[in-house]
């Protein structure tokens, strides 16, 4: 060992903070994955290619959008509200390597509120329109929320506390997404005229079940992402531990807060009928995970499990008011992030073990997830208002039942099986399908 | 460089070494999403939400289980078998950050001894009792075997090696499928009554296929993750590299040993029928990343092949034992995970590159794949042999030939497609399906 | 802090290092998971099984190719077109930890190659003979394109620029498949007599969108991945960053792209028809993953996003042209990779922010492009040419036409759904099928 004096700390925390973020980055765009598989196996099969369609460019058109705009309105909203200067607007278009890096971070989550919004408009939303609003929530309605809280903004110094975005990224998205869906009005068929609501099952369950898991697997970057510097530089000039100092508490909280979210849902069914609702059970994991999203820093185990179980018996309740009130928000985006993501913020002060309960605290994150309600509704209302004046919120009755990949995309998602080629004219083709693939009339020319 | 002598080697160490026990542990837990598709692809579609149900439960009831109650359990049977104290019981639940993520990379490995019983017992036994059943794997039989092993107990002081649970974990689950599924008996129609057996073809292969693959993904957390600490201190206070010596090798002999697998098992139905199964194939290389558990560390590249292609080709011979014998191994767990762990276990002495061969740890080896088989079986025989008893081991004649997804969940997987309407009654409804979703009764509320 | 002195910077860079190349491996194994269901999602049903199989042996056998007879040949080529010597040529085969981890990324990039391939001569390739192929592109036509260039040989020494490998991973594989699809020739029924050509639409856009969104998830890896050296140990002894101080712009350009590929595709479908076509948005996410990859570390994200954009319209366009041509490209993997790849190493010198335009430079990206085509174009021509001439490229027209599935591994996929059992004859069983799985043959041995 000749040369041991070299080793400067902030050298080691720069490489070994770098790959950490980017190992949390890379899980949260996976999610992206998940809420496409989530969301596909929730609607029809004569749905199905538009939702993918939806799911890819949310991503393609949102981290452009986000990227280009909405960091610097983070960074603005922040400044406007606190009286500082607007200086730094541009500064992440040349971040450097690091910077850049933890602007994707960010972006990977901007694009998870994003995602949501598919999931409750599904099957009748026009696709422009609904990337018109992606590119109002990557440019502007996710950038306005950080930049109240994690930006620095009037809300963070206010003190409101929201580590990992159960309210700034899931209740944001969840109110987007049920606003949208009231905007957007309810699919044929889901409601009838007595008031009385029908199921409409999606055509898959293991891609939601898949898509559950992936989501779930992509939350860890999500979660234990969230305290993403392993290592600081300390006032002394040493090396120190960084977010590292928790970052096994959120890690175990976030494991065991999907048993108690999944064995929340499935109890609901089971003491109901005696049945377990299997994509109630997915969707109580789900909102499991959303409800530590605040907490996951500072709350004990045992505070994780009793939120997590309301967060999975409050699915099935919050999803049967939303049917009673005649919204159709298609994939549970509002039950699962929405009132989800509010129960993690206001949860905060009753589960912190590094205080005592503050009612101020209380207080201060029920200001917090006000605002941030108020915001995320209103702007929803008056994008999409304005998209249904334009007659761009949704596609004709004539298209929805067609089915959305007919009508916008002009392709058939399952050409050889049966799904979607019954409507109400009754099938075509022969049964079981599959005129176009595998037909007579192909030739041979080998 | 101004203050080069602060970077205390501690902190290095602890802040690198959680950075991999993270990623380790992701990757783990996302093999629980490739067991949900490989096993729900090989249920027929009557069956799918049922299956799906159990594995997200899986891992919702068994982490909490095995938090609560199984990780003290491993520490208690450690100290009981070595005569030491048992104060460290309740210490996992307030482990602090590293030590909670430490834990949390324990129970992902136990969840995945839990997931392979599902796959074993799939398509008849009821959800009740196999999710008490997951309690007592999560809770009781699984960290009992490790508490003798890597817990520290008799048969690791014995000498007893196994490096990543080629025995601990996989002969384990597999054992306890392969008793579970003895147990709950066959399928109705897997066998004749003069003792042939009939193929029930799974649902879709590209599940099983995609489901496996994730498999191998995530094995990469469970065999390279193993080797799980980056840096150690030594005892001269210096940082120096602590598993890493071999993770390299590690990594390499995992990526290889898919192909042993695979290849072996592919062989074995080329040579029998000249044409190569699929579904075995992906099996074999399943069986292959088994059989390296034991093994990663001190193979060398070349005994790895050679324990591979045996695990490969074992798959195809001992589930074709296993159907003449009458247990009907839905998933094939005990060929993929019961003897191919066991084939990795007893393989260490003769493929050990760190030591000659010694008879003497063939001998501490098979006295340590019949202790842990001994207590799997044994554990599950009680524990389904109870659920037998009580009638909560498998569901009834009608609801079994009805399928799982309407008897215990009153649900349909596939709505749209032909599949699972199509019983001895004939088909429901219009060909190809969806009478519910997409049907007359729609009505125009827009 | 008792021991300061102790961090050896050696110690710090080898073990961060390591994690780091493990981190971006497993992502890039993970493609291999993305090309199987986007592949056989593109496949009709009869003959996914068989796509599947190819998919798993690629891995299987290529990765044993690679690492026994490949590694060592990209070493000889390297050192024969620079006249040293050849006493490196075994040495991967005892690397050590470190050399085996860095060997891994480079094999989980050779199979990256070798996958590209089964996409372009699905439906009608001969399992046999595709495995012959791919245990060509293993151990020889790839570790020839890397010997070439990143192990040190001539085009490297020349200055050819391809950072991740847009031309020397992506445009070998696209052109590998290009040659391949040409002399295997279309499928039956693909163009008819008169030169007109008929589209076969694949069986699941689902699975197609997962591969995409699981092959950009591993692109992360793929391409940050590439800056795989976290800390280097500079002149001075001291630790520093190493290619991590261009990481962060890598990751934030592979972000952009996939948006800038993704409109461009999605764009050209829309201007065309008024209709976004979901597989061509897909495929024009990936081309401009493929069109990063030469420039990721030294374009700007503006540059990025024009690089991105030409990829996504040119997919379109390029397969267009291969279909008016006659070549049967079944996952359009020659506009994807192979015109892609070849327009990113071009890029380079337009785009690169770390020097003026060159058209030195320009000339050496021509010729290296130029290079790596025909030895990828005239090594495929051999091989299945050869393969041709023995008869093991294709299927018979009779096996082809009831499905490789059928032919091939003598199963069916999907027993229980009616896609693959409507052939020329009609529907075989009852609407819907399954008459094996869940049929009247069944008795009751409970």
């Amino acid at each position: 060992m000749t040369l041991p004096l070299q080793a400067d700390p902030e050298v080691i925390a720069e490489g070994v903070n770098l790959v950490w973020v980017f190992v949390a980055t890379f899980l949260v765009f996976f999610m992206h994955a998940g809420f496409g598989m989530l969301e596909s196996g929730q609607v029809r099969s004569k749905n199905v290619a538009n939702q993918l369609t939806k799911n890819v460019l949310t991503w393609g058109i949102g981290v452009v959008a986000y990227f280009v705009v909405g960091a610097g309105v983070s960074v603005a909203i922040a400044a406007l509200t606190t009286g500082s200067g607007l200086s730094g607007v541009f500064a992440h278009l040349d971040a450097g390597s690091t910077g850049w890096a933890n602007l994707l971070f960010g972006a990977a989550f901007s694009m998870v509120a994003a995602s949501i919004v598919s999931g409750a408009v599904a099957e009748r939303a026009q696709l422009g329109g609904y990337l018109v609003f992606t590119v109002f929530v990557g440019a502007l309605i996710y950038p306005v929320a950080t930049g109240l809280t994690w930006g620095g903004g009037f809300l963070s110094q206010l003190g409101f506390a929201d580590f990992a975005g159960g309210a700034i990224v899931h209740m944001v998205g969840g109110i987007c997404g049920l606003v949208a869906a009231y905007v957007v009005g309810p699919r044929i068929g889901r409601f009838d005229d007595d008031g009385s609501s029908n199921v409409i099952p999606g055509h898959s369950l293991p891609y939601a079940v898949l898509g559950t898991l992936i989501l779930a697997f992509g939350w860890y970057g999500f979660n234990v992402g969230t305290a993403v510097s392993v290592f600081q530089v300390n006032e002394a000039g040493e090396l120190a531990l960084a977010d590292y100092a928790y970052a096994g508490r959120v890690a175990i909280n976030t494991a065991l807060v999907m048993g108690a979210g999944s064995i929340g849902a499935a109890l609901v069914g089971y003491v109901r009928g005696g049945k377990v609702d299997p994509l109630m059970t997915a969707n109580g994991l789900l909102a499991g995970l959303v409800s530590v999203c605040s907490i996951a820093a500072v709350a004990s185990w045992r505070g994780t499990l009793v939120v997590g179980l309301i967060a999975g018996i409050q699915v099935v309740l919050v999803f049967d008011l939303l049917e009673r009130v005649g919204i159709d928000d298609v994939c549970a985006v509002f039950p699962v992030h929405g009132s989800a993501g509010l129960l993690s913020a206001l949860a905060y002060p009753f589960v912190n073990t590094t205080s005592a309960f503050s009612v101020t605290q209380l207080g201060i994150q029920v200001v917090g997830v006000v605002v941030l309600a108020a915001w995320a509704a209103g702007a929803t209302l008056a994008v999409y208002g304005v998209l249904k004046l334009l007659g761009r919120a949704r596609v004709d009755r004539e298209e929805e039942l067609e089915g959305l990949d007919a009508s916008e995309h002009g392709i058939e998602t399952y050409p050889e099986f049966g799904g979607s080629v019954v409507d109400e004219s009754g099938p075509r083709g022969p049964p079981g399908g599959m005129p176009t693939a595998d037909g007579g009339e192909v030739t041979d020319d080998d």
